[in-house]
């Protein structure tokens, strides 16, 4: 009965929950879901995660789905035998890692998963770059992160002077995201770019990006 | 040093956090932000949130953006003298609770947002309703609801038989989408319906719906 996490672990959302293992020193075993095959759409899977989507992530009798919800989970779970990823325990510290939490999930996820399909994943099925569409989200995330760099400016990590799941949950989509004609927005923001080599730098991080595409 | 929470009380994002305090029985101070006259976009603001936007959020020198993190930062703080919303001291209910409100972020929102936004919030800017926009969308939320209805006919509310912020969080675009042409994809949804019904009568929301859209 160990942890089981359900999907590709190259998947951006897979790797979310991967890197949190990785990171809190926790066992656990990756079983591949076959996309060619659909069986992310099979009924076993569907019993999963009803969204039919990766990944899924089990825990003896405990079924989750939802990447951050699991890797919130896992932080807590082993927050006594690895670093402090929530800092629950503290309402101050805990009140800026949802905030950057937030951030996240709501600002910096929509615009650079989009420049990260449009440039790396759609053409794999044979689509066409939509153009109009990257210009659009390579501006904002330009925009988005000037506030990074303000923020990374005053803090060493997103919630304060100490690493997070805030930090932590920006990984999967920025390591896709620098393999793509796109990676100066981050090398040009020299605090940006510090966070950036210091996040991908973790032996967590780097043990679970192993199999995804590497910039430049 | 009272806590304040800047932006307009009807819009969603600033609702959710006025409907956190109200449920957790805490003293606040509402400090409206005129949007006609772009005052969400002056340099006093931006202060306040980086990205422009409501709410914003003061609690003596604690200064926090994102409804999202405001709300939980609301229920940890008086999870002592209110509803324990996010049940953090066990495992496997935080863990729940974390799960739906990930699902009402990251799959629920996208979705109800565009529909109302879409049917009454584009149309008082004289823009005309993207019927194609919202056919999509209903659709995609009618198959969303499905999920709901079979999670609630085994649970009374979404994360269990409690009570929690990931029910809280659906509120502010449910009230509006209620006022919508597509209130039957709720009513036509038993367990749907009854939840809503509880939600939406609770004491803290009704007080915080009161200057909304109403339904029907
Ligand atoms: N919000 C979800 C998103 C999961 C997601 O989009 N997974 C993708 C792969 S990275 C997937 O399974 N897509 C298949 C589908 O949506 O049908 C999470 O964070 O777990
Ligand atoms: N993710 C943010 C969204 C906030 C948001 O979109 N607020 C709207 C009003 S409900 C706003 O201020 N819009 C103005 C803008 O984006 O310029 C949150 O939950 O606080």
């Amino acid at each position: 009965m160990g942890v089981k996490v359900y999907g590709p672990p190259t998947f951006t959302s897979t790797a979310r929950v991967i890197a949190a293992l990785e990171e809190m020193g926790a066992d656990y075993e990756v079983v591949p879901i076959d996309f060619a095959a659909g069986e992310h759409k099979h009924p076993a899977h569907l019993a999963r995660n009803p969204f039919g989507q990766v990944p899924a992530f089990e825990d003896g009798d405990l079924m989750l789905f939802e990447s951050r919800a699991i890797a919130r989970y896992v932080a807590r779970k082993h927050k006594s035998s690895g670093p402090d990823l929530l800092r629950e325990g503290n309402l101050q510290e805990s009140a800026m890692v949802d905030l950057w939490l937030e951030v996240e999930s709501q600002q910096y996820n929509p615009i650079i998963s989009s420049i990260v399909y449009e440039c790396l994943i759609s053409p794999i099925y044979g689509g066409v770059p939509d153009r109009k569409l990257i210009d659009a989200n390579v501006e904002k995330l330009g925009k988005l992160l000037d506030l990074y760099e303000d923020r990374l400016s005053k803090t060493k990590f997103l919630a304060g002077d100490f690493f997070s799941l805030a930090d932590l949950n920006h990984m999967p989509y920025s390591q896709y995201f620098m393999a793509t004609p796109h990676a100066s927005l981050f090398e040009s923001r020299p605090h940006v770019k510090a966070w950036w080599e210091d996040l991908s730098s973790r032996p967590a991080v780097r043990k679970t990006t192993a199999g995804m595409p590497k910039s430049g």
